[in-house]
């Protein structure tokens, strides 16, 4: 096992990319110290240690910054592999995990991007494309307590409370098209690495009404 | 190593993703059988092994499909472990490699479609763009022969048999803004497993002005 010290997570609070890091840091559990940061005025620490892409998560390991939530989950699961792998062992449940993590951001974060910014048609195509994606994991799951391995809910779960937001600013309901998501949503608020990193919804949604406000969209 | 018997590609000659697929393939000595796909009327095949996003490349490994290009390239990686190994083995290098795969997915292969597709200032914003990306790609590589470990190599090095048509339909001439770029290039063209994958850089100009014909943007 690596050392532990010097661990330290460039964060937002509200970030569902963060919340990934921060719950993968908790099931193995890591101490680690947490830097909050502004968006509007980003820090030194941050422009130097992702210079590329200025952007949370950062993962700081003894020095070396690690940047992309997911890229940072599989660093955290390689590292501290002694305890709670989150990637399967089986190269195909792996390609299939990253699959289904990468679907999580191309399709479900874009798309919930669209459902609290945009308005009228716009709105009904974000609302139809998330149906579709949420019935696509739906169907993935299936009967299973838990996506494969661990690394599919980590990267899915912080999204989760963001469905108070699309619910209220888009009148999409995910309970309504994928009841089954909701209850897993549940299942993983019971693990203590979850329930004390998620976001409240209605924190989440008070941000929303802000960010649109910052963005001239209300 | 894990049997070869029953390796399919699912490919598309000119895809700088299924290119890497391919150079992955030749890195390791895999045999396989290699189907080449129509994009405008796809088959049962390609809809049935990947029915997320119908795309190409699409490895089929005893039956059980995988996608997404730099996912089969890591499959492919952790299958045929004993040979030709593209990511690293220390957890910090392998998480530089995916950063910087991750990039040249993200920024420059985006980058390069506008640099065909747009005209007038939106092409020079996104010669602009891709002027910096390369600038940032060149300071990683830095005196080194190649990116870390193979997998950056292969994920970048598809991409340089589309730098004829940056230059002929956008007059952006990498050589000018990354010459180590180039030499890197060259370099891994001395590789077996690239040369004999690369798609000629005018071919891929004479499907460029085709693909302009279909989109309707001569």
């Amino acid at each position: 096992m690596a050392s532990e010290k010097g661990v330290m997570l460039l964060d937002f609070w509200v970030s569902p990319f963060s919340q990934r890091a921060r719950i993968a840091l908790a099931e193995k559990g890591v101490e680690y110290e947490n830097k909050e940061q502004s968006l509007l005025d980003k820090s030194e620490l941050l422009l130097k240690s992702n210079p590329v892409h200025k952007k949370i998560p950062v993962l700081i390991h003894d020095g070396k910054p690690v940047c992309e939530s997911l890229i940072i989950v599989q660093y955290i699961d390689e590292v501290w592999s002694d305890k709670a792998p989150l990637l399967p062992s089986d190269p195909y449940q792996r390609a299939q995990a990253r699959f289904w993590a990468d679907f999580v951001d191309k399709k479900v974060f874009e798309c919930g991007g669209r459902l609290w910014k945009q308005k009228g048609e716009e709105q009904e195509v974000a609302k139809r494309e998330m149906t579709e994606n949420l019935e696509i994991l739906e169907a993935q799951l299936g009967d299973n307590m838990y996506f494969g391995g661990g690394f599919v809910d980590v990267a899915f779960v912080p999204l989760t409370s963001w469905f108070y937001s699309y619910k209220t600013c888009a009148n999409f309901s995910v309970e309504a098209v994928a009841p089954k998501i909701v209850q897993w949503a549940q299942r993983c608020m019971e693990r203590e690495s979850v329930a004390k990193t998620l976001s409240d919804p209605k924190k989440v949604y008070d941000f929303v009404c802000n960010l649109k406000k910052i963005l001239g969209i209300e």
